[in-house]
């Protein structure tokens, strides 16, 4: 259960990740090889897209930081939470939530993402 | 993407159906055979299975009665919620949080689920 809070930490820091190469070690370290991510702008399987995914949304709010917005609250292999995409030490622009689940390896299956906030122009 | 709004509604009625022959149909309409079913105090798999979770939260809160608690979220297949388990009408003894996520056919592969209120004595 205690991995589940580092899983967490490291799944924000592939968001953050700028590096290409850095970040794919990392996605393949975090999570697993058919892991999904789903959330209102984005549905897809497989580390490489999930990879695509992140890049992406790096270069459409550059220079912004994604991290935690609250606490982490998991039972068994998942876990909610918060997370906040802003300049760093500022208000967040974009507000999001995240479940994320994580297999028998403790690597992330999938992760269920829903917004909370999103820039007016956006 | 309207049907999964229906889906959350038959997922609550499952919670509240006390008959165990229509909660079975209710359960095999609402759910795939291999669901999966997690919160704080259970993580199981498939419909019996489910049932008996359903069955023993029943048992344990006699004549309360689930409902939803706010709007339901929903992009792609998955939703998020946030139910209320209380008297009929009456402030809620417990409120809970589901991200249920469907399959190809519409019905329920796995909710993810988590508790923002217990009782004190729980």
């Amino acid at each position: 259960m205690q991995e589940i809070y580092g899983v967490v930490e490291r799944y924000i820091e592939c968001w953050n990740q700028a590096d290409p190469g850095r970040r794919r070690l990392l996605i393949e370290d975090v999570w697993a090889a058919d892991a999904s991510y789903t959330d209102p702008l984005a549905d897809v399987r497989g580390r490489e897209a999930i990879d695509a995914v992140i890049a992406a949304a790096q270069q459409q709010f550059a220079g912004l930081v994604f991290s935690l917005g609250g606490p982490v609250d998991a039972n068994h292999s998942q876990a909610r939470f918060t997370w906040h995409l802003g300049p760093h030490g500022g208000e967040p622009l974009v507000i999001g939530f995240d479940v994320a689940v994580l297999d028998a390896d403790g690597r992330i299956s999938a992760v269920h993402g829903f917004l909370d906030q999103v820039p007016a122009a956006a």
